[in-house]
């Protein structure tokens, strides 16, 4: 099969690869229909160290079952599913908890042995509590907001459900792209009726506007975070969803939240010490929360909306290539040429 | 009056001092029976640098309303009344959120020209939504208990409610002063079964066993933290209470916290950076939450029971001195000879 690895920062090549066989009775195979790339592609695409064997890069995926282990219930040939971007087997403590990141038989795409999405087929293990079936075909209009489910809506999804965002809450979203907006359309959907959008990119924030932004602040940094605190009658709002992951959103975020209010990080943090002592988190009861979305958790509370054509998430892809472009894909979300890029093997 | 200041690290002295008056038709003035002195306050103790202007301590007190502005309703002269440890209007929209902390004419004694509670007299600003009307006497055997809901009990109570403890929530308190022994009992009142107290002065560990602690671990630094994941199955416990405010009590909580748990702090913290990228909060979906605790929100519900004797928070004190023996206290409480003083003016 041809299978998308990454050899270092910038260098992404679509390559022979063997094709994926079972090797758990716990295992599926999965003939892929979409996969996408995803912004938290971005990170190894800007400082992965050159090596000599290549990372499988992807962790966003749909498509048709084609093997399955002897152990896996519920799953037939042929069925149409899709994955998380944590593979878990949905039945232990943490999986019970809606913790499916922490999952004590999972882990993720690419990593650890681990095939990737941006590829013709992958083993999914623990397939029986991984995939979730599709009561839809490959041809159907929705793919794209269904392929969602599997990372970034989930994702903008738990920033939400962290910071227990509803109708009494203002919430400030940072960041535009995909998680940033499908955090906005979470929020919406969750009942916010103040959400703030952070970002500066004019078709982005348009998109946020129509997923249920009522303000857009395109401003950064201490002038991003004046705007946002004028907004609010001087005090920012109840709660923050972070969807960039630097340490200058984070800092941001400090900047936007209200006394009491919660910071909910979602974007993949490019640092690991940052302020929170009596200045910045403490002093003003700041909580802080987020983490890797388990999105297997969200995917029954979230699928009815896309189905019944209530959301439309799949609209953060404003490209589609095919597996041998995936490279091109990469460099057009990196200049921000592209929002969301769609992979159709 | 006499009243009890610090002029650097080390240097607490009782002097005296003019007698408070009413500087706004919202103030009241209180004489004080009964206050104490602080775990924060050997914060100061240990590295206030040295000034010719002491600063006047002490943020816990009780006592009888001598004066009272022409704007403060609902008290009378002669009222037997408790402050908390951060004085509010009780009005505005922090205050109704329950963040008196964060109240926008808000406090704190002892700063911004305010007096302090280790003494004999104090002014008290915005008395109609500070002051808590007691129903006891001055001779009542419950003034220790009472005091604790000027800080301590409240402060140990917000810590466990920050953190959602409930009978299904498994809790570590980091820290046997006062504040975490405090901490145990609101999480043995909020339902926890299990609660693991990290500490090792058997005197102090011994009331913590009585308040509700299930298991003792005296161990610090990574053998603590080894503890108790032995003790709970290797994952640590959902939730924690981080009741010191150094460094390595925040690493301690890092290492105790259950993947998807709450680390909630109410030491106040001596550094302001600290690490919560990937490895310690973001990829384990680790809360962050706690502060200054708003102890005036807490007061209606914790009074009855200290009313009723179903609580004795008031064991934490196991030394009672006069006002001018203060400077001994904060020696004793130094050098963990005593665990909290009280004063007696």
């Amino acid at each position: 099969m041809r299978a998308t690895f990454m050899y270092g920062a910038g260098d992404v090549r679509v390559e022979d690869a063997p094709d994926p066989v079972l090797e758990q009775p716990t295992d599926a195979i999965v003939r892929i229909v979409r996969a996408c790339i995803c912004g938290s592609d971005l990170h190894p695409y800007h400082n992965l160290p050159a090596s000599t064997g290549g990372a499988p890069m992807g962790h966003e995926f749909l498509g048709f079952v084609e093997e399955i282990g002897s152990e896996v219930a519920g799953l037939k040939r042929g069925d149409f599913v899709l994955a998380p971007f944590a593979y878990a087997d949905n039945t232990c403590d943490f999986c019970c908890e809606g913790l499916h990141t922490s999952c004590r038989k999972g882990g993720f795409w690419g990593v650890g042995g681990m095939g990737g999405g941006q590829a013709e087929a992958i083993r999914v293990p623990q397939a029986q509590g991984t995939l979730v079936n599709l009561p839809v075909g490959e041809d159907s209009a929705l793919l794209p907001s269904l392929l969602t489910l599997t990372d970034v809506y989930g994702t903008g999804y738990h920033a939400a459900k962290r910071a227990k965002v509803n109708p009494r809450t203002t919430v400030t979203v940072i960041g535009d792209g995909a998680v940033g907006l499908l955090a906005v359309l979470s929020a919406r959907q969750l009942g916010a009726e103040r959400i703030i959008l952070m970002g500066r990119h004019e078709e982005r924030t348009q998109i946020g506007r129509e997923f249920g932004a009522t303000d857009i602040v395109p401003e950064r940094g201490q002038e991003g975070i004046e705007r946002v605190r004028e907004l609010t009658g001087g005090v920012g709002t109840h709660t923050v969803l972070e969807a960039v992951g630097y340490m200058s959103a984070y800092e941001m975020a400090v900047g936007v939240v209200r006394p009491g209010g919660v910071i909910s990080r979602v974007g993949m943090p490019q640092y690991e010490e940052a302020p929170i002592g009596f200045t910045s988190l403490f002093g003003p009861n700041i909580t802080l929360t987020g983490g890797p979305a388990p999105v297997r958790a969200y995917i029954d509370e979230l699928l009815p909306g896309v189905l019944e054509g209530k959301v439309e998430p799949g609209r953060v892809f404003d490209r589609t290539v095919g597996l041998d472009m995936v490279p091109d894909g990469y460099r057009a979300m990196d200049r921000r040429e592209a929002l969301k890029v769609m992979v159709q093997p």
